[in-house]
C-alpha cells in the first residue's frame, strides 16, 4: 500500500477534527482563517498518523488520541508557516498553494502561527483527555512542549539557519534533521503511547527510537528525492535544497551512500518495532511506504 | 510607595529564576541568548507581581507560584519580540535597548519568541508544581493557552494590527485591549489562584475581574501618559500611538473623559478586590500606585 492509502483513514479523522476545533480559533476572523488556512492545507499528516496508530496499538481512547493528534499537527502547521516567513526560509509555496504569509501578510502570518502553537497547548490540557490519567496528560504537554521548544524543533530550525552556506559534518548534519524534524516526530509517537494503558507506558522509549530513526531517514530519503525526483512530482523545484546552499546526505555522503545509510536506518526503525511486543504491522507498513516513496 | 518599590522583591525573584530557566534554553546558542535577551530585558513585571501576591494569598506554595510567574512572563516576553517585529509594530526600541530582532535578527528573534512561547507551558507542565493538586496544573495550562491564544492576546494584537488607520468606537477600543493586554493580566491572576488552596478556588473569577479592570485601566493610563508625559520620562517617543494612527482613549473621549473613565475603573478594581474575603491591601496599593504613575 502507498503511504497515502495508509495515512488515509488518519488524515480524514485528524481534518474533520481539526476544522471543528478551529471553527472558533480566534476572535478575529481574519486571524481564524489564517490559522485554518495554515492547518487544513493538506501533508502527509505523518505525525498524526503515527500518534494515532501508537495510541491504538497502546489501547489508548480513540478520542483522547484524536486531540493529541491534533495537537501535534497544530504545532507541525505553526512551525510551517514560521518557517515560510521571508526572514526564514522565504517559500511562496507549499504542497502547491501560496505559504500563509502570501495568502494572507507577514503579520497575520506571525499571529496565527503563535495561535496555533497556544492552541496545541489548550487541547492537550481540555477535559476531553480525562479517560487519560491526569499525570500522563501532563506529561504529554511537557513532551511536546520540550520537543517542540529549543531544546527541540525551534532549536533545530535555528542550527539550520545557522549552517546556511556552511558546510556541516555529518554529524552535524544529523544534529540538525534530529531536532528540526526528529523531535516533533519522536514527541508525535510518544504522545500515542501516554494516551495509552498504565502497561503501554514502558515502550514509550520504543516508540519514540523508532519515530526518530524513521525521521532521519524520511529526511535522507528527501535528500535523495531533491535530487533524482522531477520538480513535477516533488512539488517544489527540483534541486532547490542545493539552491539554498544548504549541506544535504547526498553532498556529504554521495547519492549511493546516502541511499545505505537510508537502509540502514529503515532497518533499525523496523528492529525497535519487533522489540515492542505488541502487534506493529501497520507501522512497519508505513515506515516501508514512506522511505520506498518517489515523491 | 512606588510601583517600582511594590514589585522590586517579585521582579527579583523572577528575574533570578528566568535566569536560571533560561540557562539552558536552546541546543543552538544563539538562539538561547536571544530568548535570554527578550526575557530578562527588563519591565514592570506587573504580570509575575500579579501572579506571585495572588498566589501569596491564596495560601499558594511559593516555589510554585514562582514557577507559574515565570510561565506567564516567558509569554509576556514572547509577545513583545513577535510585536516588535518589522512586519508588526516594527519597533527598534524597547526600554531603551535594541529590540530583539535589531540585536539578533529577525529569524531568530522569530524562533525566540516560538521557543519561549513553548517554555512558558514547558514550565507549567513540570514535576516542580506537584503541590498543586493535577487538576488545578492542567486548569493553569488550559487558562494560559486560552489567554495567549487566538481567543486571547494573539487575537487582540490581530484585531489591533486592523485597526490601525481606522476609528474605533469606545466598545471597539476595550475589546481590543481587552484581549490583547487584559486576557494575559487576567491570566496571571487566576494562575496566582489556581496555585492556592482548594478554598481560594471560588475566588478565581473575583481576582480575573479585578485584573481584566487593572488592566483596562492601565491602558488608559497607557494613553494619557502618552499624551501628557514627555519623550524623557516615558521612554518612547511622546505622541507615538498618535503618530501610529492608533484609536486611544484620549482621541475617544477626550483628555477629561480619559481621567474619567480611568477613575471609575480604578474603583471598580477596588471593589473587586473588596469583595474578597482576603487581606488585598497590597494589591490595592499596587492598583493605586501603577494608575497613578506619571510614567
Amino acid at each position: 500500500m502507498s503511504i497515502n492509502q495508509l495515512t488515509a483513514a488518519a488524515r480524514l479523522r485528524v481534518d474533520e477534527a481539526l476544522a471543528q476545533q478551529l471553527m472558533q480559533a480566534s476572535i478575529e476572523p481574519r486571524l481564524a482563517e489564517a490559522m485554518r488556512y495554515g492547518a487544513l492545507l493538506g501533508g502527509k499528516r505523518i505525525r498524526p498518523f503515527l500518534t494515532l496508530n501508537i495510541a491504538e496499538i497502546c489501547q489508548a481512547n480513540p478520542d483522547s488520541a484524536l486531540t493529541a493528534a491534533c495537537a501535534v499537527e497544530c504545532i507541525h502547521a505553526y512551525s510551517l508557516i514560521h518557517d515560510d516567513l521571508p526572514a526564514m526560509d522565504d517559500d511562496d509555496l507549499r504542497r502547491g498553494q501560496p505559504t500563509c504569509h502570501v495568502a494572507f501578510d507577514q503579520a497575520t502570518a506571525i499571529l496565527a502561527g503563535d495561535a496555533l502553537q497556544a492552541l496545541a497547548f489548550k487541547l492537550l490540557s481540555a477535559d476531553r483527555l480525562n479517560q487519560v490519567p491526569c499525570p500522563q496528560q501532563l506529561q504529554m504537554i511537557s513532551v511536546l512542549a520540550q520537543a517542540s521548544g529549543g531544546m527541540g524543533m525551534c532549536g533545530g530550525q535555528s542550527l539550520d539557519l545557522m549552517a546556511t552556506n556552511k558546510p556541516l559534518t555529518e554529524a552535524q548534519l544529523q544534529q540538525v534533521h534530529r531536532h528540526k524534524t526528529g523531535d516533533l516526530i519522536a514527541a508525535s509517537a510518544e504522545l500515542g503511547v501516554l494516551c495509552g494503558s498504565a502497561e503501554a507506558q514502558r515502550y514509550r522509549t520504543g516508540f519514540a527510537t523508532f519515530a526518530q530513526r524513521l525521521g532521519l531517514a524520511f529526511q535522507i530519503q528527501d535528500d535523495i528525492l531533491d535530487v533524482t525526483g522531477s520538480t513535477e512530482t516533488l512539488g517544489k523545484p527540483q534541486g532547490s535544497d542545493q539552491q539554498a546552499h544548504k549541506s544535504t546526505y547526498v553532498q556529504l555522503l554521495g547519492l549511493d551512500g546516502a541511499r545505505q545509510k537510508l537502509l540502514s536506518l529503515h532497518q533499525q526503525a523496523l528492529q525497535s518495532l519487533a522489540d515492542i511486543p505488541y502487534n506493529t504491522q501497520r507501522l512497519a507498513d508505513f515506515s516501508t511506504a514512506l522511505l520506498t516513496r518517489d515523491h
